[in-house]
């Protein structure tokens, strides 16, 4: 049982975009792009920053998603973590990714797939990856 | 402004922890180390699975933290990422990164620290770090 983590940094966001400044709009967003992948949602929790930004959370059966927004900057940050116990749900934490991608609009971005251990994995060796 | 990602993934957990097993008493382990380590807590979310395993999140003014409990194998993953905004938080991510891990007292880990582009860089190319 491995798990994938995809993260994401995005730049040059519309910044008067109320899915960036708002955690009522962001949430829907958020919500609406895990459900439509197939995921399971068991918990979710917004807050709003003043006089803007957004923090939040997604809880899954299968992890979490986990997205933070700076508006006044256009800048994002993305955590889309998926366990694979019982299926492969990469696929589907990609969909999740995407979707919020294609509406958070970032004009550049950068990506890390970091492979996560499961837990019939033994590995006693702290690393650093690659950034 | 950059960010540090820490990754664990422990294995050989106590399987009758009650910090691994109950919502209530990981939600309290998860604030507290926060707290003790001297970032702000805006917000969080815990799960239960029944009959027994948590997923949750502590969202912090830095970003968050993210956990989840297989007790049934003595199975967990943590994530912590904060954001170095106007102060470096490493330090604080890392203490509270052992203050879980000696609480939940691993027989063997696996550790990643990730660091996460800041908003002043740009960097288009899509990459996978070694995980």
């Amino acid at each position: 049982m491995y798990g994938i983590h995809l993260l994401g940094e995005w730049y040059g966001c519309p910044t008067n975009e109320p899915l960036l400044t708002h955690a009522d709009a962001l949430r829907e967003l958020c919500r609406r792009a895990v459900d439509d992948a197939g995921l399971t949602i068991v918990g979710d929790r917004f807050f709003q920053f003043e006089p803007q930004g957004v923090t939040g959370t997604v809880l899954l059966a299968e992890s979490h998603l986990a997205i933070h927004t700076w508006p006044e900057v256009g800048f994002v940050t993305v955590d889309v973590y998926v366990c694979n116990y019982t299926t492969d749900n990469t696929q589907k934490a990609e969909r999740v990714f995407k979707a919020l991608e294609a509406a958070l609009k970032p004009a550049r971005k950068r990506f890390q797939a970091i492979e996560r251990g499961g837990r019939e994995i033994v590995d006693d060796e702290p690393r650093r990856a690659a950034a």
